[in-house]
Formats: structure tokens, C-alpha cells, sequence
């Protein structure tokens, strides 16, 4: 309480600070409920220079400071982990669109605008962000740089990392550094805005960012494929890529039993396609051209090849809608499997179909009945796979048997040169495997490096390093 | 001599440490003899362990490193400064391409790999390298890793740092930190790799790098267009970036006087469009499809649009090639220009019709006859200005000038939010206009990681930050 106190005599702008319980209670729980953290309030500055008073107050305090922008972290970066006193500092009241620029192909964001907010800011101007994943009218703009987050379009235009032209951070000791340029070329001097970007907050605070716009997406053409096995699905976005022309927006893998049970359990629809295959591949072509004809030539050749068994091209934006809807639903499908271990992989390209099998067999070790349930990107060696409950088993029974399948699977990414988190982050999840992954010295440049921006470990503490 | 001698204890292998004083000489010079420093000699390691027995040797003989690829760097970056003793710690032994594989779209290169080197080894297995840059066969991949390179194509494939998936460095204590993974999607903590990318050598001694493949561009199209002013030409850059659909390679602005001189004074050829436009555009589209009907299409629309009064169209390899040579000439072309002083500018895109007259405007404050010679990559907002001695004026008197055409100068780009490092990086040329440039936080962020990274200033000191 005596934080408490503190922070209430500095930051007295009527609806800075909040202490409601709650409101800091649900701000303290991560959306999945995985994570319960405690704080002693909430900040919701509006300007970058009320985001500064919060970061010194907190010091003033002695207070860490977690900021959050949507509370989407899959995990548990944006929630206080156990430790002294923290303020979660909300960036939802920094939500302005500053500036967008057709003709610098830019836009300035606040950190708190969704990413359907600077999708909706590009579409304004006639370009396009290319930034997109499920949570988006959720998740902040400041979040997702946070965590160079990725998504469905990485494949076409890299991962939030390669959106990012500059940035506008609020450092540990209070100082605002401007680094909103716009520029496409700049070599002066090593690029410190890369260490903020995937810093997931404990390196400095980003209020707003300068984002990179790309030309409109016109044209849209989307089929899903039936492919004969993982390889034949590897190849074929290998054809696609080679052929597309730069065309290519999303390559997405997707199984028969998750394609069969969103659309029965959840959409309540007839499957677009005959499920008789393992896998399936929707794969989305865009750009200022009618696609159709490339795509049609792409499904051709991968027919002649015998990768592809079934094609169905949407013939339309709602028909395409649809099959994308079948892919968005994939998340809310865990509510469906019970008891889950839920795995962010990325492999080298190419890689998916040795990891797939090598993953399976490693966990049947651990528990021979569990129910694999797995997608991705193909376009990026990620694949989302989760170990689900075996039907006929007590959720509690299986939950027991987390560490062991953990440590199987990671093993298995790690023997191939991949990663645990391909996407999500390091946030508390992942933060003690690590060591394993890196190794020392890599780990031990990471500490040198947060100890240096952020000494006293004011901003998120206990996230991203080990402990 | 001491430093050498406690160097020649430990570095026996033969060949490893060069002494002999015409090597060495040739060394701390850079490439136009605008540099030149001294080095107790030169160490050409053959292997990584050898570049850490290096770093452990200089470590306890006190002396400086300075590492050198191609000796290309357009700042002085990679020769010694004033200072204490310093090693050359030549990257050409480091010479293997490790891996080259199509199913991860992706190759292992070793530092001394030339560009030239490692594009024939995406080639080898029907894939692209998306780096380019005149000095292809002398610049070497860890030059070009470490100064963050642009070039020509920076348009379709961003710059150096958006090719490397992973690194292998020598820090400045001798350890090895092996990051060479080849992932699409990495985020298990904040992205060290992005420090060594653009850090001149000065925060560690990259050996070897995991880089991006892209698919072959197999057809491929250009013209030289002139059109009516630098807006129409950047007019014309943007509907060929909103149009090409992906395809386009590269948009270049030329001067008339640079496509004359070129073809006069160093081809010898006659100019394949006529010369009587102020600006001329060249541009090139390239894909697994013949690109002729999109690029005719671009064409035709700024033609309508009175952007573009003339086109001319390769209608083969060889007649594009030679549309391309006139472009790479234009350094040499400074041979013939007298006494210059050369920009490497930055802008937000769609800026530069605005820079260059302010520019012009800005330096006759100072020399009023001075003659203007810019070139650049459009797509990019890079301009490549040279201000050049009057013909009639003494090269000495217009030298003198130096100081205040570059304060003018630079003054015009940053109040137009630009850089005055594009794409050539810092090195010796750049440390004390950082300041201004980026302010007092920025620089002070930059030298406590530097301070973090290298803390004894044994890796190429007095570079990159200010003095």
C-alpha cells in the first residue's frame, strides 16, 4: 500500500491511476486465465508524456511497471509475475492514429490502436498493413511489437518486426526517446529500435511506432486443397512460393479432424470439402490482378504431381470468407479438447514433416493415447501442435504428465534447429527453457543487454530471462 | 612493436599474421585513399577458432581489431583510425559457402563469402540471393551484414539485415556465440543477431551468416524512361510499387548528365534514349512469369498521365544489361567530376522531390556555381548526391568549402526527417553528425550498448559514435 500512496500523490489526473479492484483484477488475469498476477493498481495514461510520469513515479516507489496493451499474451507477458509490488501500465488510452502518409507508404500509430485500427488507417489512405492474426481487434499495435508478433501473413510480408520503419520508447529512468523516422534506409549507427521490438516490455516502454504500409490487397483468391500426406503440403508451398510471384498472402495448415469439428461443433456448417485426408492446405493468393489464373496453375501442377487430390476454389469473397473462418475458429476449438499442451514451433522450412511424426512418437512415449491436433504456416516452418487429452482419460490424470511431454517435444524442435516460441514470446512460459535453446552465452548476452536498458528491473521483471 | 610481438607468441600458424609492410599498408587504406591508418599487421584466420585465438591475442596484447572484408566501405569503417596499435582482422581466409539448402530456402555463408559468391550459391540450387550491389565481387557478406547494406533491390527485398536468419559472432571477449539458425519465425527473446547487423564490427567479429533465399527471378524486363520532373519520377515509382504486384526489382533515378557523361566519357556508346529531360528513370521487373505486359501497362499509364515523355524497352538480355551498365558506372563517373563531396541521403519515401531542389538551394548559399549530380534508388528514398566543383573553379578552393556545403546540406535532410547514412553506414566518415541526427538519448543508448558488448574498445574503436 505504501506503493500505493506513493504513486497516488504524483499521478493526480482524475482516471490516470485506477485502483478499482475489479478492474485491476481482470487486468492482472491473462485472457486464458493461465496467469494470475497481483498489482497495485492500473495506469491508463493518454499522452506519451503521462507515460513518463508513470514510469517515474513507479521508480519513485519502487514500483515495477507491466505494461499492457490488450492482454493477449500467450504467455503471460502482460501480467505481473509474483514479486514486489507492480503497476500494470495500460496503453489502451494512447489509441491514436497520429499520421498516415500515402505518399511515405507510412503511418504513425499510438500504442494502443488495435491492429484492425491500423489495418482500418491503411485501407483509409488505399494501402495495406501487413500485420494480421486472429486477436485483432484486440490486440494493441504496441503488443504486437512487443512480441514481433507473426500471424497468417509472414509469409508474404514477414513478421511485425519488418513492419516496423520506427518507434517512439519511454526508457526505464523516464526518458522519452524519439525514434519515429520513416525511413526505408537508415545506417546510422546500429538500429536500437530491434531490441524493443521482441523486448516484450522489459527493455522500455513503446508509446507509438511508425509502421510500414504495402499496396492494397485488390485482388483475393483462396482454395482449400486435400494433399496427400505433411511432404505433399510442403512441396506444394514450396510451388506456391517459387510460383506466386510475390503473390502469395497465406499458406496454412490445417488437419481433417480440426477442419471436421470446428464446422461441426462450432460453425454448425457442412465441410467445403470431402475430409477424407490426414491434411489440408488453405492457401489465400492476393494483389492488384485477379489471381485466379496463377492460383488454378499452381492447384494444376500440384494435381499432375499427385500432392493434391481435391481442390475447391472459392468463387466468391463470402465463399472465401468462409474457408478462412473454418481457420480463425481453430483456437476456440481448444475449448473442445479438454486437458491441452499447446506448442508455438517454428523448424527451418521444409521441416515440418519430419518434426510432425518425430513430435508424435516422442510424446506416445509419455502417454501412448493422446490426441494430437496440430497447424501452421507453411509459408514459415511454424506449426501450432497440441497434445490433447486421450478421450477415455481424466483431464487430471493426463495434466500430471505436462513436464514429461514438455520435455519430449522440446527435445524433438530443438534436435531439428527450431524454436519453442515461433511466434508467442518468451513471457513466463517459456522463460526457463531458454538456456537449453540458446545457451549460455547467447542467454548471457541477453541479461547483459536487459541489465544495461533496464538496471533495476523496474520494467517487467521476471519475463523473458530465466530466473 | 610490442603489441606484435606478444601477437607473434600466439598466432604461429603459418600465414595467420601477416607483417610484411606492403600487405599492411594496403590494408589501412580504404579504397579511395580517403583513409589511412596503421596496424601492427594483418590476421587472415582460416577458421572461427582461429578469429578467437585472434581476439584472445589482441585481448592480451592490447591492441585494437579492426575487421576488414572487401575493404569496400564507403565511410571508412573497416581501416584503422588514430588511436592506439591496431590488427587488421581480415575475413578473406573465412571464404566457405558451409550449406546451401533449397528446402529451407536458405544458405550458410562465411564472412569473406563475396556477394557475388554467395548469389552464385542461391543460384546453384535454382534460388536467389535478394542482395545487390556494384561492388559484388570485391564486398564481402559479413562487410555487407555489418553495415547493413542496401543497394539496388532494396525495393523488393529490403536491405542486408532482412536477408540474415542467423549469425555466428566472436565477441569481444573471445567467445563464440553460435546463432546461426535459418528460422522464418524466432521470438524467444529479444533479437540480439539485429545489434551485429549495422554495428560495424564494433560490438562483435561476425564469421558467418544464416541468409534468406528467395525464388529465381528467371525472366526479367526493363526500360529507361524520361520523365517529365522528379515528382513525375516519383510519381511513377509509386504506381510501379502499387501495381507491380511484387515483381518490381528495382526503380533507379538517373540524371541526364550522368546517363551522358557515362555513356561519353566512360562507355563510349551512344545513349540508347534521347537526352532531353532533366531526370530519366530506369526500372526492372522480374518473376517467374515474363513481366513485359505488367511493366507496359505501368508504362502506358504514365504516359497517359504525362509523367513519362519517353520509353525505351530492353527487348533482350544483352540490350537490358546495357541499360544496367550505365547505372553502375555512375561512381565511376566521379573520376571525371573534379573535387565532390558525396551524400548518401535518406528521406521518407516521396521526399525527394523535395530534398534535391533544397538541396541545390541550400549549397549555392555556399557555392553558387556548384555543379549537382544525384542518383538513387526511388523505391527506397535514398539519393545519392554529389555537389561537384564548379568547372571553371580550382578543386582546392571549392575543397575548402567542405565543412559548409555539408552543414547546409545536412541541415535540409533533417528537417526533412532524413539521414545522412542511408546505406553506407557510419564508420569514421558519420561519428560526429550523430548527435544532431539523433540526439543526446539516442547516442547515449547507443553507447551503453556498445559500452555493454565491447567494453574495452578492442573491436574497431573510434567508429560509429561520436568522439
Amino acid at each position: 500500500m505504501d506503493a500505493l500512496n506513493t504513486l497516488k500523490a504524483t499521478l493526480t489526473r482524475p482516471g490516470l491511476l485506477i485502483s478499482d479492484p475489479q478492474i485491476v483484477d481482470m487486468a492482472t488475469t491473462d485472457f486464458r486465465g493461465w496467469y494470475k498476477g497481483n498489482a497495485v493498481g492500473l495506469a491508463r495514461p493518454r499522452s506519451v508524456s503521462e507515460v513518463q510520469d508513470v514510469v517515474r513515479a513507479c521508480r519513485t516507489a519502487g514500483c515495477a511497471i507491466v505494461a499492457q496493451g490488450g492482454n493477449t499474451s500467450m504467455c503471460g507477458g502482460a501480467v505481473p509475475a509474483a514479486g514486489g509490488p507492480s503497476l500494470i501500465l495500460s496503453t489502451l488510452g494512447l489509441d491514436k492514429i497520429r499520421s498516415v502518409s500515402a505518399s511515405s507508404w507510412s503511418l504513425v500509430a499510438e500504442a494502443g490502436c488495435s491492429i484492425k485500427g491500423v489495418q482500418d488507417a491503411a485501407r483509409s489512405v488505399g494501402q495495406h498493413f501487413g500485420l494480421d492474426f486472429g486477436a485483432r481487434d484486440s490486440a494493441t499495435i504496441g503488443g504486437a511489437i512487443s512480441t514481433n508478433a507473426g500471424g497468417m501473413n509472414v509469409v508474404r510480408y514477414g513478421n511485425c518486426r519488418d513492419q516496423v520503419l520506427g518507434l517512439e520508447v519511454v526508457l526505464a529512468d523516464g526518458t522519452l526517446w524519439n525514434g519515429l523516422r520513416s525511413l526505408r534506409k537508415d545506417n546510422s549507427g546500429f538500429d536500437i529500435k530491434q531490441l524493443f521490438i521482441g523486448g516484450e516490455g522489459t527493455l522500455g516502454i513503446i508509446a507509438a511506432a511508425s509502421l510500414k504500409l504495402h499496396p492494397a490487397e485488390t485482388e483475393s483468391r483462396s482454395a482449400l486443397l486435400a494433399v496427400q500426406s505433411l511432404q505433399s503440403a510442403t512441396d506444394l508451398a514450396d510451388l506456391a512460393m517459387e510460383l506466386a510471384d510475390g503473390r502469395l498472402s497465406a499458406i496454412e495448415l490445417l488437419p481433417r479432424m480440426g477442419v471436421e469439428r470446428v464446422c461441426q461443433q462450432i460453425l454448425g456448417s457442412v465441410p467445403p470439402i470431402r475430409l477424407y485426408r490426414e491434411w489440408y492446405v488453405l492457401v489465400r493468393m492476393a494483389g492488384q490482378d485477379d489471381p485466379s489464373e496463377k492460383l488454378e496453375a499452381i492447384i494444376s501442377r500440384a494435381l499432375e504431381r499427385d500432392w493434391v487430390s481435391d481442390a475447391i476454389i472459392a468463387q466468391s469473397s463470402s465463399q472465401e470468407a468462409k474457408l478462412w473462418l473454418i481457420r480463425d475458429s481453430f483456437s476456440e476449438l481448444h475449448r473442445y479438447l479438454g486437458v491441452s499442451f499447446r506448442f508455438d514451433y517454428s523448424v527451418p522450412l521444409g521441416r515440418i514433416p519430419k518434426l510432425y511424426p518425430e513430435l508424435c512418437e516422442a510424446i506416445r512415449k509419455v502417454e501412448p493415447h493422446f490426441l494430437p491436433f496440430a497447424f501452421g504456416h507453411l509459408g514459415d516452418g511454424n506449426l501450432h501442435f497440441s497434445a490433447c487429452q486421450p478421450d477415455a482419460q481424466d483431464g487430471a490424470a493426463f495434466e500430471a504428465k505436462r513436464r514429461l511431454v514438455e520435455d519430449e517435444a522440446n527435445r524433438v524442435v530443438w534436435s531439428l534447429g527450431g524454436s519453442v516460441s515461433a511466434e508467442h514470446g518468451i513471457g513466463q512460459l517459456h522463460r526457463d527453457e531458454l538456456v537449453q535453446q540458446k545457451g549460455d552465452v547467447e542467454v548471457n548476452v541477453l541479461r547483459r543487454i536487459k541489465n544495461t536498458l533496464n538496471p533495476s528491473s523496474l520494467l517487467n521483471p521476471h519475463k523473458t530471462l530465466p530466473a
